[in-house]
């Protein structure tokens, strides 16, 4: 629906609440992520999963219960319902914590369902290197576990281990790399959106492992049933997280310190930014400063 | 490795005990299901997952432990490890109880670990009614749920409702009778051993469901991330169970007096039976009764 406006990592300084509103205040680093409104009384919403809601509506292009079409980050000023807005830690630059919003959820979910903030010394898997996969390190390390990056870019080995603190680097066409750390990992994670086989992947994970999917590539996965039935092995999918599961994350964040590799433009160089991106010409996620005229790319 | 004597769903009396054998006498009613052999000191064997030690040797065709090749069931006399031999309940026929000792334990697993056995009420699915999948509706009734069967059969339905119990029929070619069922199951089982897209059953499982896959394509299957994703739902695979997990089966089946639905043959029909089995003509099970001479097929 024309015109758009994008933007679902977006954080901010309230500078105007509702007189209903009692969680906020004039002044509050907040931020809004991928969610706009859901219907409030389904399952999910009661539990906090309203990402699940079958009536969820999204931060753009979505339609606001009031019948108003969403419009996202992109802009000076962003109107959103207190339910759906989350606080920045104060330790947390603004700008390097906003795709927390969306890529930070979107790897915290699966690590929490699988039991692993709390329960040091697992071996962990993540699957590409980019805007997701560079924070589920970052998690991955804060959590003491052991983590190793699967990539097919072996350029990246150098920098994921110094900068990103990662124990092990693995390339995934490489077949007897592979093969020689089959039944090592308990988890992984894997966001790329990319059409591939999750069978070498499988074959990484120990017995009654747990491969997650958070990237979605638009053909079907390949899934072959050996690996996965000889090694109890489970496929798990989900999508970004709840509101309340998204305060959890920031406040982790806040705890640990982390935030995510950015590259801040202005708003005359989307276009340019754009340009990279297509070519995956980023470490880690762009981030437009919104208030910044102009700067150097 | 010729000559293979096949069988790996096997029941009969306990003939002679070797001198250090305390858990079985003389006179017992006994089974063996696919397992010969495991290293006993792996973190499976000593866990009771003996069916995941990467040194498992099956009942046939396998490589025992003093060199020598397994023997299977199609066979008078059985020499078994005490440690691979499990208990036949004595409320149970020995013929009907026999392919509980495969198809049993491969549907059991998955509904244990999905916690289906003590929490009735529960909204479950089975794709594919033969061999597995009917045992899977008796487990699923006799644990108290909601049992579906989904399937490419429309003449299944009445025998599968009224001699099997169950309380739906999805017809899985059907797209519309597919999408007005979509989010209504909290777990499926999938017997199913063709190739097919995961996609359509995924799409009937309510959010964080899952669906546990058992039967082996030879091709990959097809995972299509959307309902994977959308949905946080899970694939899990198994194969077969542990050996005491394998003796719990056959208690709980004790206690329900659960067996499969089989046809009785005799050693000289096998070659009829294998036939008619490549026609899918077979409710649900064939079991070669060694000891008779001849009967009617």
């Amino acid at each position: 629906m024309y015109p758009i406006v994008p933007g679902h990592e977006i954080t901010g300084i309230i500078t105007e609440v509702g007189c209903n509103v009692s969680n906020f205040k004039v002044g509050d680093r907040a931020g809004v992520g991928c969610l706009a409104a859901s219907c409030l009384n389904c399952e999910y919403c009661k539990d906090g999963q309203e990402n699940y809601c079958d009536q969820l509506q999204f931060t753009y292009n979505g339609i606001f219960w009031d019948g108003s079409i969403t419009y996202g980050g992109y802009s000076k000023f962003l109107v959103a319902d207190h339910r759906y807005v989350v606080r920045i830690p104060e330790n947390l630059p603004m700008d390097a914590a906003a795709p927390l919003l969306c890529a930070g959820i979107t790897v915290f979910n699966p690590l929490k369902d699988s039991n692993l903030l709390d329960s040091p010394g697992k071996r962990i898997g993540i699957v590409g290197l980019g805007g997701l996969g560079h924070v589920a390190v970052k998690f991955g390390k804060a959590f003491g576990h052991h983590v190793t990056i699967i990539s097919t870019s072996p350029s990246k080995e150098k920098e994921a281990k110094e900068r990103l603190g990662a124990d092990d680097f693995i390339i995934s066409t490489n077949r007897e790399q592979m093969q020689s750390k089959s039944r090592t990992l308990d988890f992984i994670l894997d966001t790329v959106s990319a059409e591939h086989s999750l069978g070498p992947t499988l074959e990484l994970l120990k017995v009654n492992g747990t491969l997650a999917i958070v990237g979605a590539p638009d053909k079907p996965l390949e899934l072959p049933s050996f690996p996965l039935i000889l090694g109890k092995r489970a496929v798990k999918g989900s999508i970004i997280g709840g509101i309340k599961e998204t305060q959890e994350m920031l406040d982790v964040c806040g705890k640990h310190n982390i935030t995510c590799e950015i590259e801040v433009v202005t708003p005359n160089q989307i276009n340019e930014a754009f340009e990279r991106l297509a070519k995956n010409d980023v470490k880690y996620r762009f981030v437009i400063n919104i208030s910044r005229k102009s700067s150097n790319l």
